[in-house]
């Protein structure tokens, strides 16, 4: 690469810190990258800290010595996850998205990258400090916001599917109980999809009594891996909390009640606001 | 926000731009966030362009007139891209994908979002000047792919169902014939979930005679809307052109042989590189 001015300089580091969130990038890349001092380098990155940090996007910290250099932590600030929830809600509550059964239909706001992209920072604000090797979740309508949280954490993505695929090779497979419906469902994950002790995320889309999590953590414990954190865009607050099989998760919006024959639609901040 | 310098504008105008690809940004939004000179404006968008067009990132085009403004086109140089490719192809030819039945293990690079959301770059670099309303794709594996893509191209992602959910209302269902399997499928898509006239581009994971792409083409029409192009991660060689359902499309890698016996997968490059 060219030598840089300390303007192009800063265009470039931005770009790059931003697509490699979660990684340790050392001092000397950058150096030999622009061709500039590192005395340089870490001015350009005082001045990258702080609008970062004014703009609520998140930390950047650099680790000094031989084994140093910088990482960017994306991390929402409390008031832009504030504004994002509250859009959100407001989404939500829109009262033509009653379907038949009380359900709520939520595909169109799934179907939106920008808005699925917000959603994985928040929770992967909320999980940003926590010990995690890789992010889980079951097909279908999780899989964007899983992939989002998974981009921003810089951490792979594990899809465990409703039905053995032959695209999968050697799977374990079980039997789960949907906690609302009481029904049995089957879910089936491939033998070399994960390692075993890998500490794990799950998200998910919606969590009701929370028997489909439930169900990823036991498949977690076939292959003795562990669950390091929970995350849901939705869950509904119409459940008691005895009922629900989960208590330690993380919500960014909370159901809490449809009725279909008035139309309307209560919808507030999840747990992510509550601590 | 308070009055920045050059040097801080430029780290926030960067990241600002790398967050809303493909919209058009009026200067006065940029001139009333920072409390700066719209030619201060222009002087700053100069140098980002030159940066971005540098390390092959896309294209910063700036309209001028009273509903002008600056857009981000993302566009990966022929350069990045055939590097990128080229780590593709590499991974796919490891042999231990090879599957029982010669299928093709690939869970762990669709599991990857770096990866998948480079290859939505590439996906989007081709379409980047076509008239798009919606990205669409067919439950599972082409999710994550179809999402990078939308997210490069500022588009919503539509989701094709293999069975009707309650979650999605009403909705139209048709089937279709799996091309290498001359098996009958079902295929499925919510009425609210798709606009009259849409212009859409189908992603996928994996073609071989393109049936399930054939598939998503017939629901189009029932719909009234059209095709706007077809973009797959991999296609397979092994289909002669005569025996394939679609002629038009973009593939970034071509499998073009699985041998179980000796343990080779041979991965070219796609027909991506071929105009």
């Amino acid at each position: 690469m060219k030598k840089l001015k300390r303007s192009e300089r800063l265009v470039d580091m931005t770009q790059y810190l931003l697509s490699k969130p979660h990684t340790l990038i050392p001092l000397t890349t950058f150096a030999e990258r622009y061709g500039a001092a590192k005395s340089s380098i870490s001015e350009d990155l005082a001045i990258i800290k702080d609008v970062f940090e004014d703009e609520g996007l998140g930390e950047l910290q650099t680790l000094a010595g031989a084994a140093g250099g910088v990482r960017y932590t994306p991390k929402l600030s409390h008031e832009r996850a504030l504004a994002f929830v509250q859009e959100l809600c407001g989404k939500l509550q829109q009262s033509d998205r009653i379907l038949p059964g009380g359900y709520l239909y939520m595909s169109d706001l799934l179907g939106q990258p920008s808005l699925m992209n917000e959603a994985g920072k928040l929770i992967a604000t909320a999980y940003a400090d926590r010990e995690i090797d890789v992010v889980m979740t079951v097909e279908t309508k999780g899989i964007p916001l899983a992939y989002a949280t998974a981009a921003q954490l810089n951490l792979p993505v594990v899809l465990v599917r409703r039905d053995h695929q032959v695209t999968e090779g050697s799977a374990v497979s079980i039997n789960y109980v949907s906690g609302s419906h009481k029904s049995i469902h089957t879910m089936s994950l491939s033998r070399r999809a994960l390692r075993e002790r890998s500490r794990v995320l799950i998200v998910d889309d919606f969590m009701k009594a929370g028997g489909t999590i439930q169900g990823m953590v036991d498949l977690l414990a076939e292959f003795n891996a562990e669950v390091a954190g929970v995350g849901v865009l939705v869950e509904s607050g119409a459940v008691g909390s005895q009922e629900r099989l989960l208590q330690d998760y993380v919500s960014l919006a909370c159901l809490t009640d449809v009725d279909p024959r008035t139309k309307m639609i209560t919808v507030q901040r999840g747990n992510y606001f509550k601590e």
